[in-house]
């Protein structure tokens, strides 16, 4: 998941390299604690139970059997060996190191001379790349290539990576202008082509990948229900569209793959494509949670607008692609809107997805919930959790990046970043903060070389009256959605800090959103909050549920609960609703009485963490806010 | 589409037979002679350039050629000759019967041997009752024996029966305990072999219908998509059933041939899961319109009031199905909600599926649009255009029901009805009203034999402030939702007179249907009504309109609009929502300007007659009513 900027042309921003930004304590630390220890051994024992390497196993002649599961299967073994690969690169562990390596002795043994490797084909016999639509082969060849360079990276071993080139070079070999056409149902390929290039510096996989980009968009492929080609982005060619449309995941690491592609070759028009479609996005088509996907037919966008809480999709890997989108594009123009977006989603539509103890997940993340839905250990459409353990090993890499001019911070968290200004000059800053639950960061200059740069802090779209001072001294008031950017001969010691005041804060949606008419939610910083019922005064049916028009929020830490988390607290409303049996009214008719009630809202990431139960994140809040 | 009742022992309620009940004038008659003079027509050229007809020349070996269009295109042309058949029963035309008997006759050539007949399995030699889930085998058969029914009904001509009859034997000689199991995915055979049996009182095509209602709900099917089995009724078995669940169509046909099964054999479970399912259905799956399935995918039913505006599927065949439904369940209770629930769908759900001038369809049939849906000459999946034809060919079916105690009439429009009370007792009726567009009924004696007898009238059920007069005397003030009896020693020349007022009324949705949050709608008599942009000012966008809290409604006629309706006005308010571009904003931000407008609504029914645009049923009207 890493991006390797270091000769990246059109970077308006570099990434720091692998090992140099590592989370040092606080929210994050914990929850990378929990993947080493608990969710990436978890998954391990899933991939074996559910199968995954025993059709390797077969596929290499050990042992017999019948593949097992679904066609694209190989790629949750890729994604677990690429959060392995990225979870040694903070923290050595000599177990999982070793699994690791006897997993990839597997795939060595199972990779065909040619470099060919997938076992679902491998084992049923079925004709190669005859089913591109559909058959997972190039989505999981670019995992594969994801993890080998993940690893590569981690660990300075290139068992992997070889696999990888081998089966890369074969694809170069049989795919291209003069050779078999097509391109996959689910893109992927074209984001692990883009780094492999950046990692190799063979411009043939750079090619490959806008190749396979470029035969996109003729409306060709076999597409899905009411979507058609859409389903698979393939209506229109990348450089006209003008929407995010069809299957959510594949729409969002085809952008990811798309905005590689402008970041090494600075074609204009890709970029312009991207901004509309992000655009499109953020203002029609994303919930409150920074998840995406309004419908479960077709795992897809809805229309504009169109964003039930109830029936939500928001899968969790549809939150990670958009981590995944929000990054790159923040990497090509340097604006602060794409890491505000990614913050969302990172703290909310994803992190929903893993449950606080590290053993279960969600594959589908809704706003809304009657108490019927339970995260599960593992799903037989995987793809989901071992995403969420690579996401959690790199969330590191998301911190912070370098330009010409100095150090930009994009995320707070405690952490240690080791960054060189302009490929130069050295630089080690540490940061110290309780965010989520608290808005004051410590930033202090560790070491650093040479004259004045800019130290650049990212301040939240959601702040208002952010501060900042330098060395105790008052140094600016920025405002949200911009960078706070101090410039100064920065010398060891420096302490910058940044306050956010964190009022919890209510939320109303775009009108134009007819599931969310008459309600609000509540955030505090980053967090969107909800509403669980094990929270409430016992039998309160969160249906039946409103705040006061006048209502005022009270935050407050609660050590005890969910291992630790700010509530919040509003005055609320229950109607009485139990004689409201029909289904339609005469107005005059239509009357409830309601009496008053304390309501307590969590951070929705921390839902479902005490059995099922009725979750509501929009609530009625009779005061429209209209004039 | 008739249900034959003389001889049925557990109706409450007996239906007039074939040609006693012949609409004269008003509403329905026009609508009768826009289907003979131009629907009709209209759709045997449909089905000839659609292949339906070449299907069975090929399988007859008449022309050579590949089967054309979907695997149930024969139900079609089965539907068509039904509504032929129906509307020739209220007025001859020997054009029409012609081409009806020609069809005929081809029919008669296609059939094979040992009756089978189906050209999609005869003309592609694939296994018979081979995907029984699928391939409509037995839903065509079904559709064949009604209209072979209701042909020899109409005509005394026994040619269509007997190829009918010869298909039923045939699948009684294959499908059976002890024979081949299995049932078919859509219904429709069921309630079409009931009928069968009240035709020919053959016993054992009521056993096979039992029989295959009694395959049903093992779980085995083939399900679809997120339904699995659920998708064709096939979770649980009916008797246990408990809510109404899967395909809508698919639901409400099994649900027919279900109360007819209990009208036949009177096994109060049947009855008892009926009602089960009427109360799910009507109290939380049912749109206002009348119209059933919110969901595109797998035209299905969603959850408990789940029932999004723009994206109802509601499809035209639902809407039938439901009043195929209602009909037979007040035949089974003469309880009045099952013929208000018929009168929702009839004059809304169902009328919106068909345009004024009678040349175009509506397959979908949403409450709100943006402006993009078109209503179409025909459809690729024509099952709605023939089922439009049908339905409304036999509407005077609906009109009156007899009792051992006297008449009932449960709809209105201008008629005849010739009765037989208690079998024997012979009356005639005659109505006359402007109905629906006004509320006073008109119903003369004209002829009456015997002693005294209960004229029962259904008071809708949205009526109030009803009254009846018998000779200028007023003579009672019943509420809504029952049935007004009047018992008198009846005389020629006696008068009824009923009036409705048609008062405009604003309607609530429950407070769980979270689309319709802070909505309103209006309807004045069983009409809902629904804002076109056309009828607005220039400009106006529906998305941005709302009502005044404090909105007074007022009706007009308007015989230049629409072939002649009447129309609502109200005060609205327009908000301004050009600068409110953020999805999600905070409260404090949310804010709107408003300005008065005047608002006109017309008949749902009536929508997109004027080519494509926006339409909107539920309207945002900010006092909620409640306390």
């Amino acid at each position: 998941m890493q991006v390797k900027t270091n000769l990246t042309p059109f970077a308006r921003l570099r990434t720091l390299p692998p090992g140099t930004s590592i989370i040092t304590g606080g929210f994050w630390e914990r929850k990378q604690t929990i993947n080493r220890h608990v969710t990436l051994r978890h998954g391990y024992q899933m991939l074996e139970k559910a199968g995954n390497f025993d059709n390797f196993r077969v596929a290499a002649g050990l042992t017999q059997g019948k593949y097992k599961g679904l066609i694209f299967n190989d790629s949750d073994v890729y994604k677990w060996l690429e959060a392995v690969a990225c979870d040694l690169a903070l923290h050595p562990d000599a177990e999982l190191e070793k699994t690791a390596d006897d997993v990839i002795s597997l795939l060595v043994t199972t990779q065909e001379k040619n470099g060919y490797l997938n076992s679902h084909f491998q084992t049923t016999g079925k004709e190669r790349f005859s089913d591109l639509e559909y058959a997972h082969e190039l989505y999981c060849a670019g995992h594969l290539i994801e993890a080998a360079i993940a690893h590569r990276q981690a660990t300075g071993k290139h068992s992997l990576l070889e696999v990888a080139r081998r089966f890369a070079d074969h694809l170069d070999s049989v795919f291209g202008p003069d050779k078999h056409q097509g391109t996959s149902g689910h893109p992927e390929i074209e984001l692990a082509l883009v780094e492999l290039y950046r990692e190799t510096r063979e411009r043939r996989y750079l090619d490959l990948a806008l190749f396979f980009v470029n035969q996109r968009g003729q409306g060709k492929m076999r597409g899905f229900g009411r979507w058609g080609p859409a389903y698979h982005q393939d209506r229109v060619p990348i450089r006209e569209a003008v929407e995010v449309e069809g299957h959510a995941v594949r729409q969002l690491y085809l952008n990811s793959g798309v905005t590689d592609l402008y970041l090494e070759t600075g074609e204009q028009a890709l970029l312009e494509a991207m901004l509309r479609l992000w655009q499109d996005m953020t203002t029609r088509k994303m919930y409150l949670t920074g998840g995406f996907g309004a419908r479960h037919s077709g795992e897809s966008f809805g229309e504009a607008h169109e964003l039930p809480s109830r029936s939500a999709y928001c899968e969790t890997c549809a939150a990670i692609a958009a981590m995944m989108w929000n990054w790159r594009m923040l990497l090509a123009t340097g604006k602060p809107h794409f890491a505000d977006i990614l913050e969302r989603s990172l703290y909310n539509g994803f992190l929903s997805g893993w449950s606080l103890d590290g053993r279960r997940f969600f594959y589908v993340n809704p706003l809304e919930s009657l108490g019927r839905v339970e995260r599960q250990e593992w799903y037989e459409c995987a793809c989901c959790p071992p995403n969420v353990m690579r996401q959690v090993a790199t969330v590191g890499h998301y911190l912070a990046t370098t330009s010409t001019e100095g150090i930009q911070i994009h995320h707070f968290t405690s952490a240690r970043l080791a960054a060189a200004i302009n490929g130069s000059q050295k630089v080690v800053l540490s940061l110290s903060t309780d965010y989520p639950w608290n808005g004051r960061i410590q930033v202090t200059v560790e070491e650093t070389e040479g004259g004045p740069w800019i130290l650049s802090l990212r301040i939240p779209a959601w702040s208002s009256n952010a501060q900042v001072s330098v060395n105790g001294r008052p140094a600016a008031e920025p405002a949200g959605g911009t960078y706070a950017m101090i410039e100064r001969a920065w010398q060891p010691g420096d302490m910058i800090e940044l306050d956010l005041p964190m009022t919890p804060r209510l939320i109303r949606a775009h009108p134009y959103v007819d599931d969310l008419r008459g309600c609000v939610a509540i955030e505090r910083g980053p967090l969107v909050y909800c509403f669980e019922a094990i929270d409430q005064e016992a039998g309160l049916n969160l249906r039946h549920t409103s705040l006061s028009p006048e209502v005022r929020l009270q935050a407050h830490w609660r050590g005890d609960l969910l291992g630790g988390v700010v509530t919040v607290e509003a005055d609320g409303l229950v109607s009485d609703l139990d004689n409201w049996t029909d289904l339609y009214l005469p107005q005059e008719l239509a009357h409830v009485s309601q009496r008053p009630v304390r309501l307590i809202a969590v951070p929705y990431f921390a839902w479902a963490n005490r059995g099922p139960g009725a979750l509501r994140v929009w609530i009625p809040c009779q005061d429209s806010g209209w004039d």
